[in-house]
Protein backbone atom coordinates (compact mmCIF):
# COMPACT_ATOMS: atom_id res chain seq x y z
CA UNK A 1 0.00 0.00 0.00
CA UNK A 2 1.18 3.58 -0.82
CA UNK A 3 1.59 5.87 2.30
CA UNK A 4 -1.35 7.37 3.38
CA UNK A 5 -0.71 11.08 3.53
CA UNK A 6 -3.49 11.86 6.66
CA UNK A 7 -5.09 9.91 9.22
CA UNK A 8 -8.22 10.66 7.93
CA UNK A 9 -10.09 8.53 5.85
CA UNK A 10 -8.56 6.83 3.01
CA UNK A 11 -8.25 9.22 0.16
CA UNK A 12 -9.48 7.03 -2.81
CA UNK A 13 -12.49 4.99 -3.00
CA UNK A 14 -12.87 2.29 -5.39
CA UNK A 15 -16.11 1.74 -7.24
CA UNK A 16 -16.69 -1.91 -5.92
CA UNK A 17 -19.38 -2.84 -8.11
CA UNK A 18 -21.63 -1.37 -10.88
CA UNK A 19 -22.48 1.62 -8.47
CA UNK A 20 -21.25 0.89 -5.33
CA UNK A 21 -18.33 2.07 -3.49
CA UNK A 22 -15.66 1.27 -0.71
CA UNK A 23 -16.61 2.21 2.95
CA UNK A 24 -19.88 3.76 1.38
CA UNK A 25 -23.13 2.76 2.79
CA UNK A 26 -25.91 1.76 1.03
CA UNK A 27 -29.07 3.01 2.81
CA UNK A 28 -32.45 1.37 1.61
CA UNK A 29 -35.34 3.45 2.59
CA UNK A 30 -38.02 1.95 4.99
CA UNK A 31 -41.03 1.11 2.85
CA UNK A 32 -44.81 -0.06 3.36
CA UNK A 33 -47.74 0.58 0.75
CA UNK A 34 -48.31 3.75 2.81
CA UNK A 35 -44.51 5.05 1.95
CA UNK A 36 -44.17 8.01 -0.63
CA UNK A 37 -41.31 6.54 -2.07
CA UNK A 38 -40.20 2.81 -3.51
CA UNK A 39 -37.42 1.37 -3.82
CA UNK A 40 -34.79 4.23 -3.34
CA UNK A 41 -31.14 3.58 -2.12
CA UNK A 42 -28.98 6.19 -1.24
CA UNK A 43 -24.99 6.90 -0.96
CA UNK A 44 -23.47 9.50 0.90
CA UNK A 45 -20.33 10.05 -1.46
CA UNK A 46 -18.45 13.06 -0.22
CA UNK A 47 -19.62 14.91 3.11
CA UNK A 48 -17.58 16.30 5.35
CA UNK A 49 -17.16 19.15 8.19
CA UNK A 50 -14.90 21.15 5.74
CA UNK A 51 -17.00 21.15 2.77
CA UNK A 52 -20.30 22.91 2.87
CA UNK A 53 -21.82 20.99 0.17
CA UNK A 54 -22.44 17.35 -0.13
CA UNK A 55 -22.40 14.71 -2.94
CA UNK A 56 -25.16 11.46 -2.58
CA UNK A 57 -25.75 8.90 -4.52
CA UNK A 58 -29.88 7.90 -5.26
CA UNK A 59 -30.64 4.53 -6.92
CA UNK A 60 -34.03 3.79 -7.99
CA UNK A 61 -34.89 0.36 -8.93
CA UNK A 62 -36.88 0.08 -11.62
CA UNK A 63 -40.66 1.41 -11.76
CA UNK A 64 -39.77 3.36 -8.31
CA UNK A 65 -40.06 6.31 -7.30
CA UNK A 66 -38.35 8.97 -5.14
CA UNK A 67 -40.80 11.15 -2.63
CA UNK A 68 -42.98 14.19 -3.97
CA UNK A 69 -41.87 16.70 -1.48
CA UNK A 70 -40.42 20.47 -1.43
CA UNK A 71 -37.92 22.30 0.46
CA UNK A 72 -35.76 25.78 0.79
CA UNK A 73 -32.05 23.68 -0.47
CA UNK A 74 -31.63 23.28 -4.06
CA UNK A 75 -30.64 20.44 -5.56
CA UNK A 76 -27.85 19.69 -8.38
CA UNK A 77 -28.48 16.39 -10.20
CA UNK A 78 -26.72 14.43 -12.58
CA UNK A 79 -28.23 10.95 -14.12
CA UNK A 80 -25.58 8.60 -14.15
CA UNK A 81 -27.42 5.61 -15.15
CA UNK A 82 -29.95 4.31 -16.55
CA UNK A 83 -33.27 6.58 -17.21
CA UNK A 84 -36.65 7.85 -15.64
CA UNK A 85 -38.94 11.18 -15.59
CA UNK A 86 -38.37 13.89 -13.55
CA UNK A 87 -41.38 16.04 -12.07
CA UNK A 88 -39.85 20.00 -11.09
CA UNK A 89 -42.39 22.51 -10.44
CA UNK A 90 -45.25 21.60 -13.19
CA UNK A 91 -42.62 20.53 -15.61
CA UNK A 92 -42.28 17.18 -16.37
CA UNK A 93 -39.34 15.45 -18.33
CA UNK A 94 -37.67 12.42 -19.74
CA UNK A 95 -34.37 12.35 -18.35
CA UNK A 96 -30.89 10.01 -19.29
CA UNK A 97 -27.26 9.73 -18.70
CA UNK A 98 -25.44 13.19 -17.72
CA UNK A 99 -28.63 14.95 -18.13
CA UNK A 100 -28.22 18.02 -15.28
CA UNK A 101 -31.49 18.73 -13.71
CA UNK A 102 -31.67 21.93 -11.14
CA UNK A 103 -34.31 21.91 -8.31
CA UNK A 104 -34.93 25.19 -7.23
CA UNK A 105 -35.98 26.14 -3.79
CA UNK A 106 -39.97 25.62 -2.51
CA UNK A 107 -40.84 23.29 -6.38
CA UNK A 108 -42.11 20.35 -5.88
CA UNK A 109 -39.51 17.31 -6.88
CA UNK A 110 -40.03 13.78 -7.56
CA UNK A 111 -38.24 11.31 -9.87
CA UNK A 112 -39.64 8.23 -11.42
CA UNK A 113 -37.55 5.19 -12.90
CA UNK A 114 -38.93 3.73 -16.16
CA UNK A 115 -40.53 0.51 -15.90
CA UNK A 116 -38.20 -1.54 -17.22
CA UNK A 117 -34.50 0.57 -16.32
CA UNK A 118 -33.33 1.95 -12.74
CA UNK A 119 -32.49 5.53 -12.65
CA UNK A 120 -29.39 6.35 -10.97
CA UNK A 121 -28.35 9.99 -9.72
CA UNK A 122 -25.74 12.41 -8.01
CA UNK A 123 -27.57 14.90 -5.67
CA UNK A 124 -25.52 17.58 -5.10
CA UNK A 125 -26.65 19.99 -1.96
CA UNK A 126 -25.88 22.16 1.00
CA UNK A 127 -24.74 20.31 4.21
CA UNK A 128 -26.65 22.53 6.39
CA UNK A 129 -30.31 22.33 5.36
CA UNK A 130 -34.18 22.27 5.99
CA UNK A 131 -36.40 19.16 6.09
CA UNK A 132 -38.83 18.36 3.25
CA UNK A 133 -42.29 19.47 3.14
CA UNK A 134 -44.79 16.95 2.03
CA UNK A 135 -47.86 17.96 0.06
CA UNK A 136 -51.12 19.04 1.62
CA UNK A 137 -54.28 17.98 0.05
CA UNK A 138 -54.74 21.27 -1.87
CA UNK A 139 -50.94 20.87 -3.23
CA UNK A 140 -51.74 17.64 -4.83
CA UNK A 141 -55.16 19.18 -6.04
CA UNK A 142 -53.32 22.08 -7.87
CA UNK A 143 -50.53 19.69 -9.09
CA UNK A 144 -53.45 17.28 -10.73
CA UNK A 145 -54.82 20.40 -12.22
CA UNK A 146 -52.03 19.98 -15.36
CA UNK A 147 -52.84 16.96 -16.74
CA UNK A 148 -48.76 15.81 -17.77
CA UNK A 149 -48.47 16.37 -14.46
CA UNK A 150 -51.14 13.82 -13.28
CA UNK A 151 -50.17 11.67 -15.55
CA UNK A 152 -46.71 11.75 -13.65
CA UNK A 153 -48.05 11.22 -10.77
CA UNK A 154 -50.12 8.13 -11.75
CA UNK A 155 -46.94 6.95 -12.38
CA UNK B 1 -42.49 22.60 -24.61
CA UNK B 2 -43.89 22.37 -21.49
CA UNK B 3 -44.11 25.26 -19.45
CA UNK B 4 -41.24 26.61 -17.82
CA UNK B 5 -42.17 26.78 -13.71
CA UNK B 6 -39.50 29.74 -13.08
CA UNK B 7 -38.30 32.56 -14.97
CA UNK B 8 -34.57 31.44 -13.75
CA UNK B 9 -32.57 29.19 -15.87
CA UNK B 10 -33.80 25.96 -17.75
CA UNK B 11 -33.91 22.89 -15.05
CA UNK B 12 -33.33 20.72 -17.07
CA UNK B 13 -30.02 20.81 -19.21
CA UNK B 14 -29.58 17.86 -22.02
CA UNK B 15 -26.35 16.00 -22.51
CA UNK B 16 -25.65 17.36 -25.56
CA UNK B 17 -22.23 15.20 -26.68
CA UNK B 18 -20.68 12.77 -24.90
CA UNK B 19 -19.54 15.07 -22.06
CA UNK B 20 -20.77 18.50 -22.87
CA UNK B 21 -24.37 20.36 -21.57
CA UNK B 22 -27.03 22.42 -23.30
CA UNK B 23 -25.53 25.48 -22.04
CA UNK B 24 -22.65 24.81 -20.39
CA UNK B 25 -19.51 26.41 -21.70
CA UNK B 26 -16.49 24.25 -22.23
CA UNK B 27 -13.34 26.06 -20.92
CA UNK B 28 -10.29 25.59 -22.67
CA UNK B 29 -7.35 26.65 -20.39
CA UNK B 30 -4.72 28.44 -22.32
CA UNK B 31 -1.72 26.81 -22.63
CA UNK B 32 2.17 27.12 -23.82
CA UNK B 33 5.38 25.16 -22.97
CA UNK B 34 5.65 27.28 -19.59
CA UNK B 35 1.97 26.25 -18.39
CA UNK B 36 1.86 23.94 -15.58
CA UNK B 37 -1.21 22.61 -16.89
CA UNK B 38 -1.62 20.52 -20.27
CA UNK B 39 -4.68 19.92 -22.39
CA UNK B 40 -7.78 20.35 -20.15
CA UNK B 41 -10.90 21.48 -20.19
CA UNK B 42 -13.65 22.67 -17.47
CA UNK B 43 -17.32 22.82 -17.68
CA UNK B 44 -19.37 24.09 -14.71
CA UNK B 45 -21.92 22.51 -14.05
CA UNK B 46 -23.77 23.49 -10.98
CA UNK B 47 -22.74 27.08 -9.66
CA UNK B 48 -25.97 29.68 -8.12
CA UNK B 49 -26.17 31.54 -5.23
CA UNK B 50 -28.37 29.88 -3.34
CA UNK B 51 -25.86 26.81 -3.43
CA UNK B 52 -22.75 26.76 -1.09
CA UNK B 53 -21.33 23.91 -3.14
CA UNK B 54 -20.49 23.55 -6.95
CA UNK B 55 -19.73 20.97 -9.30
CA UNK B 56 -17.75 21.31 -11.97
CA UNK B 57 -16.69 18.40 -14.68
CA UNK B 58 -12.96 19.00 -15.91
CA UNK B 59 -11.62 16.25 -18.75
CA UNK B 60 -7.60 16.05 -19.21
CA UNK B 61 -7.03 14.66 -23.05
CA UNK B 62 -4.63 11.89 -22.97
CA UNK B 63 -1.22 12.54 -22.42
CA UNK B 64 -2.39 16.11 -20.17
CA UNK B 65 -2.35 16.89 -16.79
CA UNK B 66 -3.53 19.41 -14.21
CA UNK B 67 -1.44 21.95 -12.69
CA UNK B 68 0.30 20.43 -9.31
CA UNK B 69 -1.04 22.35 -6.29
CA UNK B 70 -2.85 22.97 -3.26
CA UNK B 71 -5.22 25.18 -1.46
CA UNK B 72 -7.21 25.70 2.13
CA UNK B 73 -10.18 24.28 0.37
CA UNK B 74 -11.06 20.29 0.00
CA UNK B 75 -11.78 18.97 -3.50
CA UNK B 76 -14.76 15.84 -4.05
CA UNK B 77 -13.65 14.38 -6.99
CA UNK B 78 -15.59 11.46 -9.28
CA UNK B 79 -13.73 9.66 -11.91
CA UNK B 80 -16.70 9.86 -15.21
CA UNK B 81 -14.46 8.71 -18.17
CA UNK B 82 -11.86 7.02 -19.22
CA UNK B 83 -8.69 6.58 -16.73
CA UNK B 84 -5.54 7.86 -15.79
CA UNK B 85 -3.57 8.63 -12.24
CA UNK B 86 -3.51 10.68 -9.18
CA UNK B 87 -1.17 12.72 -7.02
CA UNK B 88 -2.57 13.48 -3.57
CA UNK B 89 -0.26 14.57 -1.15
CA UNK B 90 2.67 11.66 -1.52
CA UNK B 91 0.27 9.16 -2.71
CA UNK B 92 0.03 8.07 -6.42
CA UNK B 93 -3.28 5.87 -7.66
CA UNK B 94 -4.06 4.28 -11.04
CA UNK B 95 -7.87 5.68 -10.97
CA UNK B 96 -10.81 4.94 -13.24
CA UNK B 97 -14.86 5.85 -14.26
CA UNK B 98 -16.52 6.04 -10.98
CA UNK B 99 -13.71 6.24 -8.67
CA UNK B 100 -13.82 8.77 -5.75
CA UNK B 101 -11.24 10.79 -4.60
CA UNK B 102 -11.20 13.27 -1.60
CA UNK B 103 -8.33 15.78 -1.46
CA UNK B 104 -7.96 17.40 1.76
CA UNK B 105 -6.99 21.14 2.50
CA UNK B 106 -3.72 22.29 1.65
CA UNK B 107 -2.53 18.70 0.39
CA UNK B 108 -0.62 18.68 -3.06
CA UNK B 109 -2.19 17.49 -5.87
CA UNK B 110 -2.34 16.69 -9.51
CA UNK B 111 -4.06 14.54 -12.50
CA UNK B 112 -2.71 13.04 -15.09
CA UNK B 113 -4.41 11.33 -18.05
CA UNK B 114 -3.46 8.11 -19.56
CA UNK B 115 -0.91 7.97 -22.45
CA UNK B 116 -3.74 6.41 -24.74
CA UNK B 117 -7.19 7.70 -22.74
CA UNK B 118 -8.76 11.09 -21.47
CA UNK B 119 -9.39 11.52 -17.84
CA UNK B 120 -13.01 13.36 -17.14
CA UNK B 121 -14.27 13.99 -13.17
CA UNK B 122 -16.46 15.99 -11.86
CA UNK B 123 -15.11 18.18 -8.98
CA UNK B 124 -17.17 19.11 -6.02
CA UNK B 125 -16.19 22.25 -4.45
CA UNK B 126 -17.67 25.18 -1.82
CA UNK B 127 -18.44 28.03 -3.82
CA UNK B 128 -16.10 30.32 -1.57
CA UNK B 129 -12.96 28.91 -1.46
CA UNK B 130 -9.01 30.51 -1.83
CA UNK B 131 -7.07 30.71 -4.72
CA UNK B 132 -4.53 27.21 -5.24
CA UNK B 133 -0.89 27.69 -4.63
CA UNK B 134 1.96 26.70 -6.94
CA UNK B 135 4.37 24.62 -5.33
CA UNK B 136 8.32 26.67 -4.68
CA UNK B 137 11.21 24.61 -5.74
CA UNK B 138 11.71 23.13 -2.30
CA UNK B 139 7.94 21.81 -1.98
CA UNK B 140 9.19 19.98 -5.54
CA UNK B 141 12.53 18.69 -3.70
CA UNK B 142 10.35 17.10 -0.49
CA UNK B 143 7.99 15.43 -3.01
CA UNK B 144 10.10 13.97 -5.30
CA UNK B 145 12.46 12.18 -2.36
CA UNK B 146 9.37 9.84 -2.78
CA UNK B 147 10.38 7.73 -5.84
CA UNK B 148 6.76 6.93 -6.60
CA UNK B 149 5.76 10.94 -6.75
CA UNK B 150 8.94 11.83 -8.91
CA UNK B 151 8.28 9.01 -11.37
CA UNK B 152 4.36 10.57 -11.11
CA UNK B 153 5.56 14.31 -11.71
CA UNK B 154 7.63 12.94 -14.93
CA UNK B 155 4.74 11.61 -16.41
Amino acid sequence: MPEQTSTEAAALRRRQDEFGWDGVDRLAYKQDAAAPFRNVSRQTLFSRPDLAGELRYFEIAAGGHTTLERHNHVHGVMVLRGRGRCLVGTQVDEIGELDLITIPGWTWHQFRAAADAPLGFLCLVDSVRDRPVLPAPEDIASLRAHPEVAAFLDG
